[in-house]
This record gives structure tokens, sequence and C-alpha cells, in this order.
């Protein structure tokens, strides 16, 4: 049901980006998946496979004879043919018969998710269509995809919604299990119990899902949990997600042991802490379609350093959907390392996290990360932020 | 254990190569991951990532800061180096120092296990590179990444036969379950359960992985069951396998439903299923290192169609290892889709699926896969071959 709806609502982004044709060229898509894939196909091909939709809404899918009956059996594309020596001409075919002008493939130096065509196959499509006028039309489908992905149907945002409402029971129960001594890895495996006892499924690579972070200099991000104990004086913040119904949720909670005698944390604690929350209801309150990321990024970055704390080194949010890191336009800075993404305009529908963070050199990270859905006017939040500290005595 | 062996093997598959350095450029891994981190780095990464292998054994990790640390606790690259801005600086400053004659990257229009750069990395890799030396010293790792992947370590090998004996098991399971009445769908589920109760996982996609076909006409290879009964009077085929300790196993074996009287399949039918059984063995007495691959499926197929039937649509086999379908050689007839893969030498080490099939219009499908390693001299079987039709009464 969500992938029609897709495959009928990237129909009518074709039309607004006038492009005339979009061809997804893949091959044994469970090693080198594209993974526009998960929202216009919903399974895998073996051999080369050209899935074409149009800006009129016709769908064809071009497959591997082996492959056919199960493209047909997911009902997306109207007309599904299979070949058996080679795709080459066939491809040829369907394409002088639709004759499109701008054809849009799927590389991007800027958006992983629009990145899914390996140069291997871009050089078998370039020397397929060496002959042909067709050659000369390629272009780049990254807008079409940032649209595709960021711009979530309501369905895909209920099921967003309802993967965040199963992370934040999970928290929950972390927070009545939390005792000073326990390990970053006790805590995770504990997590990782709830997760599989809920029939769900971590939002990324399991061994860094949570991730679990105690004390200073603790790893940072995108790192597994050690067997570091949780101490008394510290912050602990845990970056954690699943994935319920084929979508993602991704939030950062933070954590603080009390001293003996200590009643909250000290001063430069709360400081950071609330620094982030400020962070994250400012960025919140001036997040609107049409903006530029790094306007936004901006807001909650100048708020910390304002308040005296080092900056975040990485972005204030991504968007997320079907993957935790959900591709395009990030709330991100004019950095290199974030090519054009900076400068993509937010879009309404589109669901990003806001997580920027506070190290403390001596008790830790200071991290929050919420979930919001860009509105006509503005934004909600989906997840239920995180007003304070939670103490674990 | 098995990554550090691989990474050591690649360093002398370069020296063999007269390649001077393997630069595998990837970022987030889990969305357009590069097939080739299962061998040389066994977790995932997030941005732009540099792994370097020399020919001198030298290896150089170059990742985002926040990957560092786990990339780090992988244990296998002697340096890990961050960088927080930018990748086009660090690398060109480790390239200048390397200053590698080849520089061998991930594509390949024939082998998808070594096309997994992205059309977009590339794009940026050429643009870091552009006014240095190096963008012209770029070649294609495919015959590293082929040698690496094909050359079957012992403890690799041990792997894959671990995976086969647990699917024998299963078939054997199977066998004792059938009865005419039951769906192919239900077969299918009976064998998802044995998988889970053993604590595997499948082979690939779980909604073909058993594949079942009954009877004439079935969806032939690469479609999910059906609700299709077995019947009297039919054939019917598994297509299985299971994933244990990263390595996968990928069989087929055929049954018959015995009518009211039958004491055995008809005379098509047997005839049918002994060619296949015996294609497999002429291949296998045939195989050896040195042959390219598309002679050895010439053997089985001119069997085949020697005894009057048609030739099978597909591969005679195709390698395995940590995928069903581990890429590079194929034994495979010259054929425009398979590009330049008929042609590949077989080499020691490489394990092989050997998977002829008769289609009978009036029975269904007899087909076999067996599962065979190349040694020095020949070959041997690492799954123990079906001799017969296994019979239902």
């Amino acid at each position: 049901m969500i992938l029609k709806d897709k495959i009928r609502q990237a129909a009518d982004i074709l039309k607004e980006k006038k492009i005339d044709l979009w061809l997804t060229f893949v091959r044994e898509s469970e090693v080198c998946g594209d993974p526009v894939l998960d929202l216009i196909l919903g399974t895998s091909c073996t051999w080369q496979s050209a899935f074409m939709i149009t800006a009129s809404g016709r769908t064809i899918a071009l497959v591997g004879s082996l492959d056919k009956a199960n493209i047909e059996s997911t009902g997306l594309y109207e007309e599904a043919a299979g070949y058996v020596a080679g795709i080459r001409d066939p491809l040829v075919e369907h394409l002088s018969a639709l004759n499109p002008g701008k054809i849009a493939i799927n590389y991007s130096e800027s958006d992983t998710m629009a990145d899914g065509l390996t140069h291997g196959m871009y050089l078998t499509l370039r020397s397929i269509l060496e002959d042909t006028p067709f050659a000369e039309r390629l272009v780049s489908s990254e807008k079409v995809i940032a649209a595709l992905r960021g711009r979530k149907t309501p369905s895909e945002q209920a099921s967003i919604q309802e993967a965040i409402a199963e992370t934040e029971k999970i928290f929950d129960r972390v927070t009545g299990h939390l005792r000073p001594g326990l390990t970053e890895r006790e805590v995770a495996a504990f997590m990782q119990d709830r997760v599989a006892e809920a029939g769900l499924k971590p939002a990324w690579d399991a061994a860094m899902c949570p991730a679990v972070f105690t004390g200073p200099e603790s790893a940072g991000a995108h790192a597994g949990p050690t067997d570091r104990p949780m101490e008394r004086g510290h912050l602990m913040n845990i970056d954690f997600g699943v994935r319920k119904g084929g979508y993602c949720s991704d939030l950062q909670r933070t954590w603080y042991f009390l001293k003996e005698g200590e009643r909250q944390a000290p001063d430069i604690v709360l400081k950071a802490f609330h620094a982030v929350r400020d962070g994250i209801r400012l960025a919140a309150e001036a997040i609107r379609p049409g903006i530029e990321g790094y306007k936004i990024d901006a807001v909650a970055r100048n708020h910390i350093t304002g308040r005296g704390f080092e900056e975040y080194p990485h972005a204030l949010g991504h968007q997320i959907g079907r993957m935790a890191h959900d591709g395009a336009g990030l709330l991100c800075p004019e950095w290199e390392r974030y090519g054009t993404l900076p400068y993509e305009k937010i879009e309404a529908g589109q669901c990003y996290t806001l997580e920027p963070r506070v190290i403390l050199d001596d008790y830790g990270v200071a991290t929050l990360e919420e979930i919001i859905v860009v509105t006509e006017a503005g934004c909600r939040f989906l997840s239920t932020p995180q007003e304070e500290i939670y103490y674990i005595k």
C-alpha cells in the first residue's frame, strides 16, 4: 500500500522536476542494492534490471526472465517484461518507444540515498546507450529521490511515530533498570532483549544499537558499548532506535548518576543539558518549509556556543524514514563533507532528528535526539522531548 | 580471525596482480555498502571512508572522526586516522606519502561483488584527485576482489561445509514431513521454522528461501512459494540455503509424489533426473584450476541436450561464500548478460554450485544443486550429492 502510494507520488514529482523518465538500473540487489528499491519495489532482483517510471505515470519493469514472476507478484508495475540473453536490446527498445527527453538515473555525490547506481553499472548503461540519442539525456535523479524519500505520506509518518513510541517505552524500562556498576555492554544487552521481546529490529547495525556512552572520554558516537561501568558523578547517554513496519526511530537520552548527598547534577552539567534542550526548542521553532537546512543547524549551534560550550562536531539533524539516516537534505553546517546538502530547502512532510551535544571533560556527554515532522506552518514533535536529565540514585 | 587472514591474503594478491594500493572508498555502508567490506572490515562506517591496503602489507583506515573508535576496535588496520571537516586533504596526503603507481578501486561491469563503488562516490574521488598524479593511476580492483573472495582459506571452506551440513539436515526433515496436499507455502514455513529453531539465518531473502516449486508451469526460480498444493504425479523441487558463521549454503533437491500403484517415477522423469545428476558428475570430473568457466558449463549443458532435453536458461553454477551468489568467475555460457565472466579461469580454493535443470511440461522441474571446492587436482564435493529422486508415497 505504501509502495503504491510512493510510485504514484514519484510520477507527480517527475512532472514537478520536469523529468520524463526515472530509470533505476540495478542487479543482485541484495548485495549492491539501490536503497531506492525499498520505496519502489520492496523485493530483490538478481539479473540486470530496469525499473522505469514516467512523468505520465507509466510503470515498466524489465528484468531477467527468472525474476519476472517475483516482480509481477508485487503488483507495482503495470508492465513486467523478462529477458533471457541480455538487457541491452529490450532496454533500448523500451527507451525508443518512450522517447524521453530527460532520463534520471540514481547517482549523487551528496546524497547516499540517491547514489544506488554503481560505477560498473553506470559504465554498462553508457555502453548500452552508446549509439542512441539517450546517452546525452541522462541526469541525476537526486532531486527526485530526495523529494520522494523526504515527503512522507501520512501512513509513513504514522509508521515512524509507532517506531518512536516503542523506543520511548524501552527507554522508560532502561531508567528503571539502571544502577551504578552496570557496564555499557550490560545496559545494551538489556535493551536488545527488550527489542527482541517486542518483536522489533534495531534501527541500525545491532552492534551499535543501542550505543551506550558513560563518563568522560567515552568513544563519542558510532561505536559499540564497552565493559566500562556506570559511575556516580558521571553522565550516561544512549543513542537508540528500532525498526517497525519498515520505518525507523532514532533517539538519544541522557542520564546522570547522583553522588552520595547530591540532589541534582552539578551546575555545569545542568547548564550543558539545558543548552542542548533549548537548542532543540529554538531550532524547532525556526524550522519551516522553504528554509535551507544550514540555517536551522546554525540556530542550535549558535545557541550552544553562545552558552559558552564548544560546537558539536556533526550535523544538528538528519532525515529519518525507512533508514535511520534517510539521506537528502540535512540540518548541517556548511562543511566540505556535507557537499551541497546544507543548501537543500526544507519541505513539508520531511521528518528530521534534532541532536546537538555538549561534551563535558569531567562528566561525559549531555545530548538529546528528538524527531520532528515539518508541517506547512512549522513543525510538530513526533517524539516526547526529554525536558530534564534523568537521575539515577 | 578470518578477516585478518583475508587482509593478509589481499596484500599477497596485490603483489601477484602488480597493484600497489587497493583503495576501498565508501560511505554510509549500511545503506550503499560495498560488499567487499565483509572481507576487510566486518563492521560499518558512516562518513566517507578510505580503507587502504598496500602490496607491502600496510593497512590504513581514514574515516570520519566519530567512526574512528569503532574502526580501531576491529584491530584490522594498523593505522586508523579520523577527520572532521572533509576527507579530501587527508586522503591526498596519505596517497602522496604512499605514492602508489597503480591504485585499484572497486568497480566492475561483470562482477557485482567487485562493484561496490557508487557512481557518485567515483565522481567524488575523481574530483579529490583532480590536480594530483593519482587520477590517472586508477584501475579496477575486479581481479583482486575475485581472487580474494574466490580463494577460500581452509577456515572459510570449513564454514561453508558447516552451513551445508545444516541444510542437509533440514532437507532430511522435509522429506519426512511431505505429503500430497501440502502447499508450497506450508512446506516453506516448515523449513523456516527449522532454520529459526537451529539459530540460523536464511542464505538469501527470506521470502524466497526456501523457494518451493511443485508441478508443471511453476514459477521456475527466484520466486516465493505459493498456495499451490503438492499433487501425486508431480515433481517438487526446493532451492534452499542457510547462513552460519557468516558463510552460506545453496542446494536444490527434487522429490516425486508417487501416484497410486506407482513404484517409481515415469521413465521420462527418471531420464531427466539422471541427465541432471550425470551432468553434475561430468562437470565435476572436468573441473580443475586453469580452465575457463564456460567450458565446464558446456560439459553439463551438452550432456543434457545430448539426452534430448532443452538447455537450462541460466548458468551451471556460481561461486558461494559469504554470499549465496559470491560473484566473480561463473560456470556459465557465453551469453551477453554474463559479460566477461565465462572466461575467468577456475582457481584452487574456489567453491562453486553445480545446478543444471530439466523442465518437463507434464511433471515439473527435475533439478539438483550441489557444491564443490576446487582443489589443485580437480575438485571435492562439499555437499552429499542426491543420487536418486526422493519419493513421497
